[in-house]
Parts: structure tokens; sequence; C-alpha cells
């Protein structure tokens, strides 16, 4: 099965989102970034219509914008 | 396992992000409620935290708000 890739910042937000998707999908199910520590997959995010974090983009390219932490402008700082 | 409870309302954002909910997480592991259809069951959504539609309360009582289709106060009209 392809993976989810769930993008987050290390906010609050990020981190409690992030247990709950693991938690639904399951750990084999997602890869988790940090953008704030992987900048280099900060355009990725971008491109994939990443509008702030947390965020999952599925694997069919849907992405889910989940409660609301940073926006990517906050990200990129 | 305790399900999750996705509530939305029919539109097309909502529509969307319960399809790929479903491929998540699967349609046993969640339950879906249409507060347009079924709104004796927006007092209970409120009560859970849901302040737009699409949202997923986790099973431990946690509300992701996905996307953003329709605030409540929309919902509820």
């Amino acid at each position: 099965m392809a993976k989810s890739v769930f993008y987050h910042a290390g906010c609050p937000v990020c981190v409690s989102a992030e247990h709950d998707i693991i938690d639904l999908i399951g750990s084999n199910g997602v890869e988790i970034v940090h953008l704030g520590n992987d900048r280099s997959r900060i355009a990725e995010a971008e491109q994939s219509g990443v509008k702030s974090v947390p965020a999952l983009v599925t694997p069919n390219g849907n992405v889910l914008h989940i409660n609301f932490g940073a926006s990517m402008a906050d990200v990129k700082g």
C-alpha cells in the first residue's frame, strides 16, 4: 500500500494530531516528516499543496489539513 | 476497536474528505454522520468539540477538523 505523508513542524497541535493519525492509520501506513528538522522537504510539501501544518497527503495526492498549527510561511520563518 | 465518528454536511469538501478517511481508516473503523440529514446529532457533534465540518472525532475524543467545508453555524442554518 502506498504510504501517506504527514507533514508537521513540532508544534503542540502537530504532535497531538500525529499521535491521532498514527493511532488511526497505523505507523506503517504513514511517513512522518518534521519540516522544522528536515527543511529540504518544505518545497516538496508546498508542491503537494500543503498550506499549513499539520497536514496529511494521502496516497492519491489529496491534502488533508488537520486542525491548524502553523502556516507554511511560519514554517519557512 | 472503538469507532471514530466522521461528521459532515454533504458539501464537496466533506465528500472528498469522507472518501479519503474511509480509504485511510477503513469503513469499519468510522461511523459517517451527515448532519444535514440527521440534525438530531448536531448537539452531540458540538458537545464533542466539532466547530466545522468535515471533522473526525477519534475514539479517544480528540477532534480533527479536516480542511474546511462549513462552520457549525452554517450547518445549523
